[in-house]
């Protein structure tokens, strides 16, 4: 009976066949091999720094490694799940080139580090990506913003006409949001890059390894400074899929006012045909499929911080083999968040807007009553007071079926006699959008200078 | 330009390539490919009898569609996703092969009611084979609990040890909860097995199907009274999903205490090394890998269950794309709990009992306190007195450092006069089981009564 | 030191105050007192018929609990934290008042089995009035239904307009959700109603009880027939709060129309003034208040199935604490159903339809292109070469601006020969409507006809 | 008709009782009534220095204030549900108060930003007091592990003994996970400190408003940059509700181990009498119920993640009614956070270690055969042979039912001739211990280092 069929000498008999399949992760974790190589590579270098191993064994394993790395590029390395996992396919393809250098890699380490160790990398180098990602799409939405700051649509309340708002103003409510996904992102990271490495299976190592020095040549910002919590802690996955989760929901909420507006009866914009498909019964449809799938796809990411977060409940220290669940939902993640946010910046970029639809809006809802209320105030009124005074107002119009700036003097005095003439100035859209013109406000003139200030940060990110 | 190329004319542009990635099903809604033949043959000849389709094109679909399945089962069959999903695929390939009499397939049909028909079809096979592996599993722990219904180990509260128990009746807890999984699964099976088809993409046809027959052929217990929810009803996934969590939770109930047990402290069972793997650096591990993974697997099948949940919220009316992201988690879910139910009868199976080591834990915590409460009882002492003078009894041993049993009779009846020598009798682990002799008592005699009745239960089954 | 002070005389100091606030329950736990008394007469009078308890103290028992149910019910009863919970709290007022039969009522049952019983009692009363109020809603739903058979509204599939609907179709879809949600909570109701009582501590008892007696006595139909898994599942909780999650769902899914059919784009409905409200700065504002809170109350019992589910993952039996947990969940997620069922049910009576928005929003999306399409087959074309056709003609009319109605028939002809005068007859959104006309489409008589059998169902459920 | 029976004069009918009990939030939003007023102080000033609001206005706005303030820590101001919320009580009764002035409060200001602000302000004073104890539990493990750095206990991974460890390097590995705990609040709050304020409704206002002003007086880090944002941001929430989770998660692992720990056949600890409580039935029961009920808590700080995350899923802007259910579960988190680092830190201190238990742990599972591989491998043989050696002498002592180091030189050397007498050493758990004395390695001297660093670190926080 050799080790492949055995899992060590320790044991009486094979491991099943459907327990290989059931256990093993290869069909899935080699997606790690670049990482993996690469921190066997910086254990490797310090090990010999540190006498455990000779020069020329170092130069075996780069050499190995390298033809290792290369076979997986060209799709040459057929993984087996005799090998149960990355870890264990590339030690043994390693020793089977190498020899003896190759047994001794493993020298001062365990898989529950070295997995550990692989996913950090693996998972700073995504959220690098990410967000990046996340910036071309603020990017985006920053055109839109400067584009249409002059549009005026209405802004909703309880999906209730509320005020008037500048159509770049409300675009510029997700270049927040996401500049927030952003930040989370970068705090998330920083707790991922730090190296488990050198905490062996849970106790660290008896030899004399210098964790400083591989942290380095990884480019860990940390330590983790105690080798049972580096080992069994998922803390960063499911910050990470936390993260994710307020970023999809940020999507989620977009993608249901695109559908929303592309609908006939808001007709606010319009999708380009490309991010759009038919329907197999009915010639004239046109559906949103993409923000449509964004939506759902909301549930797929949340589904997996529960899914993770159920994970490690409960679970005594220190690595239990529960934890080769955190894969992937991670893989699938990250997968979703990069096919998102790519295909959400492209198609911002294929919708165009509708302002007179937008504007027709606008006048269906008494926009401006707020608008109205300011006035009697500025003429002395209490606020309350102005209140209630436009309520009564607003019944009067609404039972006219007008608007209030439709409503004669005469009539508008009926209600305060501090109305005079410059009342119809404030109800306006224009006007009533101008007039908020503070620190976060919705005059173009505030729109304009966001999205100044948000181009100038995301070159400063560059 | 062509129809492969945009989505119709009713579109300008072809769909962006990465558009068709995001939103192409066709890599994971192949798998219901048979389904969806077996769906498209009943509508066809639901069509010819009613007078819609020819006798002619039914044989010609009929002929096509034989052709495809053999081409899907010797996996010869290129999905391309161009064809979006499994069902243009098969629609293009039909008519590829017979011409008009594909294209003629969907008439009184959309792909809204023909996925949701797919969907039920598939997973109602599932449940079935689901509840089958659940018997089987039932089955294996049935043998155990028979096997060793004498065998008394401690059973615990607050991990405390508590009373006595027969190790055979803390199998059949779990027998029983298998059994309320099952029921959930059948009362499921019942809901989904409902056929959508006949509400077209929302709101019927104006041909003259005839639902009953379409209903009939496919072997639906029930047909959806409403078109638009027939369209937009996910509530199957949901519930399917949620029956699936409580089975998970079960067993990483079971898994939880299967690793408990096999921990050297407690040493009450051991599993065949066929079921275990070791350690990359500790050479003497043998670790309880698939109890552990089921244990994290329930955090998958419980993150499903949530994506789901989610997915569905606030979704209006009828059909939405978000629905598209029903099926892997549905699928994963299935997938989990089949691999799983197998893998665990099998390891269940290869569980060695040891009763010295049970024996002697329930020797550790005073298990038959409440023994002599109840001697006291039975001598005329209310129980709550009883309780009280018990409680002094053991922290007085308990400061001795020795079981009840072993306080010399004068002490005991320092305790209470009541206290005769018949008392010892009570206070053996084996006189505390079998004093435990009602309906669901721990008594082995119940024990082997439960069992039968299971066992009786299982066949009817079958 | 009195008993007061320490737990019992096994404890070497009291509970320290902060433990006894964190640990106990009988701030919300004295809910179930009237469930706990019920359970505690049934179980007395069992002992008594089985000879263990003296028809005296039978007698007393009943006595005292009648005088402790009417103290609680005036509110004279003061609940003791001291005393941890709802059972220990009555236990104790019970043997204040009648003496040792107090103190020998506990005989053969333990908190754990009591609990379990209380809660089950209480929810099946609750899981009853809440089929109740589903029952009511779906009788709203169905005047609603008849009163607009006949109106038409657009139906959408991805928010786009579909085809044309009857409005009271529309409203049939959640009477069938609404059903379902009904018939699952009759299932779980089955497996909340089997008893625990019996199974004591987790093992069961040593005294001859007759729990078929106690079941009987309580209106069970079953007994749990494992002592072990009595005490721990807590499946009932989590099945209840999944079918709660799925009907608040359904709730969110109508209340997401509601909001979308109130807003003025829309126009759709108008919900009554006194279930809305206004805002603090914006005098016009009316705001659909009660479906915007149902829709966000949806996550708080999601929230509630998530807690439950982590709760009770990877328990080892039997009882442990953290099931306590369970109650604060399950209280908070009836109470938000009864509470939602209710309003919403008064609210649709409060829901004013507009038809004229309805047959105007028709008219914006090509809703009739599928009826032209099938219109095609019926002379003879294929479906999806029918469905080409028809989809160059939409993207002529919309080009012009026009419905497909508004097309003269020469420019029709144009793009099929097929088509004759006839086809205008189609294309009306009541000639959509009516050719519809099979079970579960959208046809008035069809709706009418499911209404009626609604309505005979519900009548036949009282 | 008076404004307290309808809405606004623009309602034609009152809110319907039941809406008002459903809608109302007086009930738990009163707790936010210090915030509120601390918030309105700010505005007022702000308003006043822009010239919108005398100074007499102010003046009598900070008496009435002083006086509502009074009377609510007092007991004295009895809470509408006519009044809605916090933000209508307290507006009224100061106008009761002080006439106009109490009216114009309200100037350029909305509920929807007051309420967001009222809630950061609350809840960055609730993450200080979070993070204050934190520090405190993280304070009373770092006393447990320096008192106890000596003492050896068995490390398991996969709950099989896996090498020596330091219990106090146990402990730290919670203080490691506390210590990103602590981080992320950090984080957190930065995010929560930003002031939504002047926001209004969701477009800004009209008024003059200086929001670095108002920023200032109330101590905000930043300003929420974009006015529809600001209204409809719950980021905040979720956010803390993730961080919260991560630390309960922790918390329910340390409790799973102190459960694991106190359970008669590990007897690694004891838990003082105060921290336990006893079984109504089973007069020996002494039952860990603290850490079981935070176990069972988390489920419940993860139920309101998972409840406010489906509460935002595809909400559109601005601010929906939805958004009120913020709040319960915010409360709920942080009441559930405070209470139980409170307890588990006075707990912690009454954990009584029993090392001799521990030891004997330590030699029931090999744990020094990776201290024998690493013997082998310094004496020249490469890492994976030297573990296959190690493999097959651990097979040879279970089945002798012997330790490693029970096995006499003669046969030590059969697996290896590379054995010599020095291996003794090495296979001691002490020597074990002392071995791994790297950074984060289990030596006690390792350990003693990482404590005063911390100790440091929490000296430096305070």
């Amino acid at each position: 009976m050799t080790q492949a069929e055995t899992w060590s000498g320790r044991f009486n008999e094979p491991v099943a066949e459907l327990v290989k399949q059931y256990t093993g992760s290869i069909d899935f974790d080699c997606r790690l091999a670049p990482w993996d190589i690469q921190g066997s590579l910086a254990h490797a270098q310090m090990l010999c720094e540190a006498g455990v191993l000779s020069a020329d064994d170092l130069a075996a394993i780069r050499q190995g490694m390298a033809e290792i790395l290369a076979d997986i590029e060209a799709g040459r390395l057929e993984w087996s799940l005799d090998l149960e996992d990355v870890h264990m396919n590339i030690e043994r393809r390693l020793t089977d080139k190498i020899g003896d250098a190759g047994k001794r890699l493993h020298t001062g380490r365990s898989r529950n580090d070295q997995v550990a160790t692989d996913i950090r990398l693996w998972l700073r180098d995504e959220i690098s990506r990410i967000r990046s990602l996340i910036q071309a799409l603020q990017s985006a939405l920053l055109d839109l913003a400067e584009a249409h700051a002059e549009v005026v649509m209405p802004g909703f309340t309880h999906l209730q006409v509320a005020q008037p708002v500048s159509f770049g103003h409300h675009m510029l409510a997700y270049v927040e949001m996401l500049g927030r996904d952003d930040e989370r992102m970068a705090d998330c990271r920083r707790r991922v890059n730090r190296m488990p490495l050198g905490a062996a299976a849970l106790a660290g190592t008896t030899f004399p390894i210098q964790r400083e020095t591989t942290a380095r040549l990884l480019g860990f910002e940390g330590i983790c400074q105690n080798s049972l919590d580096a080992v069994s802690d998922r803390d960063f996955a499911i910050e990470f899929t936390a993260a994710a989760s307020l970023l999809m929901i940020h999507l989620s909420r977009l993608s249901e006012e695109l559908i929303l507006w592309m609908s006939p009866r808001f007709g606010f914009i319009d999708i380009a045909d490309r991010f759009c498909t038919g329907s197999s019964i009915m010639p004239q449809k046109k559906n949103p499929d993409v923000p449509e799938l964004v939506r759902g796809k909301s549930g797929r990411v949340i589904g997996h911080l529960m899914g993770l977060i159920t994970l490690m409940k409960s679970q005594p220290l220190a690595y239990n083999k529960d934890n080769q669940e955190d894969k992937e939902p991670l893989f699938d993640t990250v997968d979703t968040l990069v096919d998102t946010l790519r295909i959400y910046a492209d198609m911002m970029r294929g919708v165009t807007v509708k302002p007179d639809n937008m504007r027709a809006a606008v006048l269906q809802g008494f926009a401006t009553a707020t608008d109205l209320a300011d006035y009697l105030v500025k003429k002395g009124l209490p606020f309350r007071d102005s209140h209630e005074v436009v309520a009564l107002a607003v019944r009067h119009a609404d039972g006219q079926g007008v608007d209030l700036s439709d409503l004669p003097l005469a009539v508008l005095q009926g209600f305060s006699g501090l109305i005079g003439e410059d009342v119809y100035q404030v109800l306006t859209p224009e006007g009533s959008l101008n007039a908020r013109n503070h620190l976060g406000g919705t005059a173009p003139e505030q729109v304009r200078a966001q999205a100044a200030r948000w181009r100038k940060a995301l070159q400063a990110a560059d």
